[in-house]
């Protein structure tokens, strides 16, 4: 028995092998055919409901080469739930209406309904894909966007073989439980996550819940269940590794680690970064790394990959995958005990790690010496009629029923509020450290309209929650573009001093960056690539919850947008 | 205290003793706007998501006089689902598009979509509203419709009060854990309610779930909690009242009896019947009756109004409200025990009982003699690919996803299959005391196209399930129309020798009506309302599974479509 399952996972490993090899051919286009239906699956071995794409949560992956063009014909199976999906990294040149953003760049999709998505992944890097639309993320509708290089071009870098792990984080309770205690009074919170998932397996302690399901009928946590076997990566003693890693966490941020191992950050949201060694990667909702490690331990045993919670005070188990050594048996467990991440809340150690890393020489796109504008988002936690809410320079971004693209592109003035939003807050009369003195909040659907190709710092600067002593990291994504990161700091930004510390020598370019507790981080991109853009924390509560804005530029240089994002809202 | 309560509560029973006096106007337009979203409500004691309107399951009741134009203003507040809204028992002649069905005559409403229903109630009776898209009912989406006679005029009967009843019945989990357990490979089945709700309210019986939910947090039963005490209804001693009570249960036949108190079932479906006296009520799905009760019994206690599961082997306690005689206080719990209702299986009596119920002398609408057009409807449970579904003369009913009536009104004849659905079935081929011999069967959205003004007769034919020896009660529920109801057997219907027995003098017109375990049910229609309808089982998961049909008539006399009904599907 133990015989054949060795030799049928071992023409799997030569198989995974074979497949890491670049066979890529011309630029071509890669067809993917999804179908998005709800399914049982135990991903922690807790049974719940998940979204899945052809049966799989994380879905298929997209494996493309440089300058492919992608096409997935997504059809939705849902019952009554409509869906969008965003390909989080992918800049969408030419395509703002592939951005998968319900309410910005497209109606949702309806049940039944088939959409067809068409891009070009015209970088090579590490991406993600997941639903844009309510908080259908959590719900599992996600997965991988891995892009080569085209044939006989190479890295910066060396390595044997590659891997992939898309980390998520896991709630027991549904998502429209979750959301409904969001935009309920009084606010209900869904808690610290159960699990955190690693390509989608987690491993929760059963004995937690009872063996009943609330009908009382059936068993709905089963510690067997392979379905939550834990992932494992299998290695040969003395190579080297590409380990492709993305967050799509809906609140977590996280520490991955691989027990006993350096690794070298190499790439980061798709851009070479100089390589920089640690211990562990602090790793943002968000955002994707690659890390090389070198099979460099005793191979007489495996070693856990590990994933803790940072930023917020960890109520959740280590998540864990197995860095199995050849010809170990790969679900066999090390013999150690997962190691724990960093101490949580150490920012220093956090805010060190995101500035240790820079564009890599050889690869760096030096930013413009100046900006046109500056943007300062002050970010506070607000009670709206009794509602929470989050807040930038006192607005609580709502989503509009008419999706911005086409709102602008048609001009259709009535669709959303077309008073400009905020460029500032009183930074001299307001008091970061301290939770809002008055905590009401405009709640609006208010934009930000930029010059097309005109460069806007932003400046991200954060503040006390509605707690006393309480600041959070968040995670900001911007769509369609990638910004620099100029600079971290803690405190109230200086608009005079700060900016003469930035970084324009060899600043990382990134679609992903935190802001840290009573901090601020800098960032400047220019508004080149025509249409509506999101730009959020990409917490998933956090933007529900209003924290979010959306900038336009350019949209008039737009053709005729497809039909097929139309359908909803105002016309 | 008590005092305080008694005395706030004679407010109550004065307040509502001033309502139910015909008060009414002229025919005039009631408005009403609605906000619908997912809320935590215990309806049973049980913590759950419901799907509210204006905060409220059962929503809003719908009170008019005949002749009123009702315009529902109706509000999607749900995050990612659509909804639609059906006028169950209301006949929408000349308003087709606001019959509220998804994918027979609109498109539904997004998230974030106003959505105007406007009709006419043109007859005085008993009605219902409910979803009618995907589970959507069985979250809790339904209400009361009651509409009087004009002031002035008199109902054939008297009485000196009125109380509403809603009957439903509810599960502890999720409608997306249902219809995913009905699509599913291998099939999952929910199982019986946990609880029979009387006017939203039940008694779920706490010590049977853990005390925490699914996350192990928080307590999810509460058997103290106000929204699960018993709905009571106060009568004064010696006085007559008229008991409105409709059906919106996903699954069970029930039956209702007020302890130790006789009922005269005065209206059906809104008509009219000759008074039958009885000491419990059948009820279907779908289905409304008023019954007169005379307080005439000890006046010094209160007694038990009762719900018991009917047609299905019952694994739902009794559902309770309280017949309160004033001045008792009206949560006193009766002494007894609440009764049980009839042998679950005592078909004989079921047949009977809807037998006995004929037209009122004065009332009849007497039937055309003969049928342009005999449909037969042999029901079946079949396995497609694995997957169970039910039949109709082998054809498994699948929704379009562009509604009928846009379809055949725009000529769109690519939107769903053309080929007539089957008159009849091989009757001497088939066996309807065995399971199906070759369970397959076709899925299809084809539909039946009636001669408009010709008159239609159904033969429902009942039959054995997959499963040997079982064969269900379906109530069957016809949108804008009413059917006579002209009679029931057991066995193959005999299309020679059944028609001689029709009840043609005095049948009772209805909307909904029950088949009967291996019986036949004929029903006869004039096809004089141009439109698309729905002609479906009432239990909710039977519909998603495939038994229901659609009728079109008359569709090339209707005038321009209204703009809201659109939006999805085919153009």
């Amino acid at each position: 028995m133990v015989k054949l399952f060795s030799s049928s996972w071992f023409a799997w490993f030569l198989l995974s092998a074979l497949v890491s090899v670049n066979v890529g051919v011309e630029a071509r286009v890669r067809h993917y055919k999804w179908e998005v239906k709800y399914e049982f699956h135990s991903p922690d071995c807790f049974e719940k409901l998940v979204i899945a794409i052809n049966g799989q949560s994380p879905g298929p992956s997209i494996v493309a080469e440089q300058g492919d063009t992608i096409v997935v014909e997504l059809t939705n199976r849902l019952l009554t739930e409509n869906i969008a999906i965003h390909w989080h990294g992918i800049r969408q040149i030419g395509t703002p209406w592939s951005d998968g953003t319900e309410g910005v760049t497209q109606c949702p999709i309806l049940p039944a309904q088939t959409h067809v998505y068409k891009f070009v992944v015209d970088r090579p890097g590490t991406y993600l894909y997941h639903a844009h639309y309510g908080m259908q993320r959590e719900a599992g509708l996600y997965g991988s966007i891995r892009v080569s290089l085209p044939k006989g071009a190479k890295e910066p870098f060396a390595y044997d073989g590659e891997h992939s792990l898309l980390l998520a984080d896991w709630w027991h309770r549904s998502t429209y439980e979750q959301s409904t205690g969001l935009s309920s009074k009084p606010f209900r919170w869904v808690g610290e996550p159960q699990s955190l998932l690693i390509q989608g397996r987690g491993s929760y302690n059963c004995s937690l819940v009872s063996g009943l399901n609330a009908a009382g009928t059936g068993s709905v946590c089963n510690a067997t269940n392979p379905q939550c076997s834990p992932h494992f990566m299998t290695v040969v003693p003395g190579k080297t590794y590409r380990i492709r890693i993305a967050s799509v966490t809906s609140l977590s941020a996280l520490n991955f680690q691989i027990e006993g191992h350096n690794m070298t950050i190499v790439e980061a949201d798709g851009h070479y970064v100089e390589p920089v060694v640690v211990q562990n990667l602090n790793i943002y909702s968000g955002e994707t790394y690659s890390v090389l490690v070198k099979a460099d331990r005793d191979p007489s045993r495996n070693y856990w990959a590990a994933v803790n919670v940072r930023a917020r005070k960890p109520e959740t188990p280590t998540g864990v995958a197995i860095f199995n050594y050849y010809p170990n048996h790969p679900k066999r467990r090390p013999p150690t005990i997962p190691p724990a991440g960093p101490v949580w809340n150490d920012t220093s150690y956090a805010i060190a790690q995101s500035q240790s890393i820079k564009a890599r020489a050889g690869f760096i796109h030096t930013p413009p010496s100046q900006s046109d504008r500056v943007i300062t988002l002050l970010n506070t936690q607000n009670l709206i009629d009794g509602f929470r809410r989050w807040s930038l320079n006192n607005v609580s971004f709502t989503l509009p029923h008419t999706p911005y693209l086409i709102a602008i592109h048609q001009n259709l003035t009535h669709a959303f509020n077309q008073t400009p939003a905020p460029d500032s807050y009183r930074a001299k009369e307001y008091d970061i450290f301290r939770p809002p003195p008055n905590p009401n909040a405009t709640q609006s659907d208010s934009i930000y309209r930029l010059r097309f190709n005109s460069t806007v710092d932003i400046i991200l600067q954060n503040a006390n929650t509605l707690n006393p002593n309480n600041s959070e990291t968040h995670p900001w994504h911007l769509h369609g573009h990638d910004f620099w990161v100029l600079g971290y700091g803690i405190g109230v930004f200086d608009p005079v001093n700060d900016p003469k510390k930035y970084n324009l020598v060899n600043p990382i370019m990134k679609n992903s960056a935190a802001v840290f507790p009573y901090g601020w981080t800098a960032l400047r991109f220019k508004a080149d690539n025509p249409g509506a853009w999101a730009f959020h924390c990409h917490i998933e509560a956090h933007f529900y919850m209003g924290m979010g804005v959306v900038f336009e530029s350019g949209v008039d240089r737009l053709g005729k947008l497809p039909d097929s994002i139309m359908g909803c809202g105002e016309s």
